[in-house]
């Protein structure tokens, strides 16, 4: 039997599942467990599921804590009396217990998953049994063209006023691999519009995000996003200020704990935050080499296969170039020292060749996608671009566009307070450095 | 940098890991997330490891809320400043994500995850992981001894005065089955030792020590089972109030949201709720039919098998007896009516015949294992310990250890308040009963 209880505002967040805590004894007396889920009935009518917590003496009997999600979502008033009802688990519950028992799950399924998701109605078990189960048994093609449309259903997608739209995305695990900074601002100089949206540190000491952001602020609305890239054609910005794909988020919660990467879910959040930029054409960089995520040819192109085919099934025209992902790249690694490298490189100094020779490479495939460039001379032109001072000068209208300093210097770059110099204790030349050692 | 915060007690229990709570723009100061693992240390050098949550107003900046298990175990005083030292994961982490990836775990790291378990350092997140890739993935029978082993550590056992101790074990899913009742008065009237702990409903309209406790109390401590057992012979104890297998308990938290019962961690948990008892001989009742737990004879035989080899592995004498679970047994399904039944079998009332039976043929093993009755002539025993009177007079026994009225008769049960008739429409005779329909 359940009954009406007092609300007791308790100001505690929960990031996930709205909570209510009940006094032990009032759960016993209801036949209510800790993880049960009920029904909040407000005399108006408004009602909202939550999971039961229990505790002893914060909550006395007769009364129910609801947690900060839970009142503003009911919007309840304290000491106000609310009804209890028995809850049913949400259907997609049974779906995810239809992939643990190996099933393929059909598209409608999965949505459901992320939309109960998204109104926060699976509690941490449950979600972390389906991220676990999906780890173990994979993910048809299938499964992952419907996740990767439910995650990008889950959140606002952008409006760029442009046909094709391009992006790139690197799959990560180089040190100072920071050609996002140089990609954008070729791409952009040739006419073609780019929304970027980067990362802060995942898997290296520098994100993208964290490198721009020495230089120009990168948090950007939707709104902000969308009128910097009509203006100047793209943009470098921290994907994590603006809500696109955020079931993603969600996700990554319950994934990091054990870093479980299924690869089917990865696919899916690479291609939901392009889709939801409203890329068409999108260049994939896969690093290989010991260091890197991923560690032979014949994975990296299986990669690139999947991306292709699943693209395909999305209408997006993905495109992977295998690089060697074996070393570091560039000279520097963190986010100061990149920004001064990139600075640099843009403003023609001849450093770090091999960083500047990979970004073109990569932009070439997009100005060849695109007809900018004919084909097998994209790498060239994009080359031409930062020599001939024109990225340099989109870059500046980027920066100024996000709100920085367009006429920025590389010495203007502050640097960290603290040094190390590591002398060698014999003499030769350095043959391989290990990407690792500068990773997580 | 983590650094000084000031305590300030909240007064809510987490039914597992420890927890604190840091207001939002300390946990980004100190680059943490919300599941991210802390170690709080006092001035006086005690310390403990918790797991971060995060809040924007309940817990202001410069201050740490403190769960109620983190600032008993911690000991900690309100206001009193604490120190904040990064913490690493649990070893146990890494074990669990190789069970995820396919390896088969030693018994030392199984040993290392329960004791993690125990020591609340696992999330509900991590062991959702370990639970759902044991479901998926099953469990080597090395594995399961030493799932066992390390589940009857993480309690107490019993200490009964006996070189042979007996048990028995139902696997469910049979409605009215309340063959314990008469099992564990035959098996002492026999003059041998069983110390029986039941659970509540789980799958059935009455647990079996929701049916005793109608008649006599059943959450007794560890010390007064044993006071019991050892001057009566046998006890019907509610398994929840006595802690044995204690790491159980919380295994079933995260195994019931969904409700995973991967056979490996099913078959951990009855064998080591026996090995805590200390019993050396145990007979496990497998039903088999269409409503039941187990649906072949195939099946049910392998479960057998698994039972037998298992305990063999841990110096447990395991048989079983396969039997009819196509229907309910008996006249009566709930606590009152089924008590009120065993109280007219074993005064010698002709009810129940089928019940009876089975219960007799169970008891007879175990009279047979003893060497109390001749190999063939176990049932016969039994029944003639029931209709000779003398289970009866153990049962009164058992009953006034147990703290109730030992003169208790059938007609002294009350009965709940509403009942409903179900009158056929047709004429005839009942040929067959759902299980399900009794179950949840």
């Amino acid at each position: 039997m359940l009954r009406k209880m007092k609300v007791k505002r308790v100001d505690l967040e929960t990031e996930g599942v709205k909570v209510v805590v009940l006094n032990k004894k009032d759960a016993a007396d209801m036949d209510l467990d800790a993880l049960d889920r009920i029904i909040l009935e407000r005399e108006n009518g408004t009602s909202a599921t939550a999971i039961v917590n229990l505790t002893e003496r914060f909550i006395k009997k007769g009364e129910i804590g609801l947690f900060k999600e839970t009142y503003s979502t009911l919007g309840a008033k304290d000491k106000e009396k609310i009804e209890l009802v028995p809850s049913k688990k949400p259907e997609s519950i049974r779906y995810i217990k239809d992939k643990l028992n190996g099933q393929t799950l059909t598209a409608k399924q999965i949505n459901a998953i992320i939309t109960d998701l998204m109104e926060e109605e699976l509690t941490d078990v449950e979600l972390t049994a389906w991220v676990t189960a999906t780890y173990i048994r994979g993910m048809h093609r299938q499964e992952v063209v419907a996740l990767t449309e439910a995650i990008v259903g889950s959140g606002p997608t952008l409006s760029i006023a442009a046909s094709r739209i391009y992006d790139k995305h690197c799959i990560g695990g180089v040190a100072g691999n920071k050609t996002t900074m140089l990609i954008v601002p070729i791409i952009a100089a040739a006419g073609l519009k780019i929304p970027k949206t980067s990362s802060r540190a995942i898997t290296s000491p520098a994100g993208t995000a964290d490198c721009m952001e020495v230089i120009a602020p990168v948090a950007m609305k939707k709104d902000e996003i969308e009128r910097v890239v009509n203006r100047v054609n793209g943009c470098i910005v921290w994907g994590g200020a603006v809500n696109l794909a955020s079931a993603d988020d969600k996700l990554i919660k319950v994934r990091n704990p054990l870093r479980l990467d299924p690869q089917g879910m990865l696919l899916a959040s690479i291609l939901a935050k392009k889709k939801a930029v409203g890329a068409t054409d999108i260049i994939i960089d896969i690093p290989i080499g010991k260091g890197a995520k991923v560690n032979t040819k014949k994975e990296a192109e299986s990669l690139a296969r999947e991306f292709n085919l699943i693209g395909s099934n999305m209408k997006l025209n993905v495109h992977s170039l295998i690089t060697d992902g074996d070393h570091p790249i560039g000279m520097a690694i963190g986010p100061s020292v990149e920004a001064r490298e990139i600075l640099r490189i843009l403003a023609g100094e001849q450093v770090s060749p091999e960083l500047k020779e990979k970004a073109c490479q990569l932009a070439g495939v997009l100005l060849e996608i695109s007809g900018k460039a004919k084909d097998g001379k994209g790498t060239k032109l994009a080359h031409s671009l930062i020599n001939g001072g024109k990225a340099n000068k989109k870059f500046r209208e980027i920066i100024e566009a996000q709100g920085g300093n367009p006429k920025i210097k590389d010495t203007d770059v502050t640097m960290g307070k603290y040094t190390h110099t590591v002398k060698s204790e014999e003499k030769g030349k350095i043959e391989h450095i290990n990407n690792r050692k500068f990773l997580q």
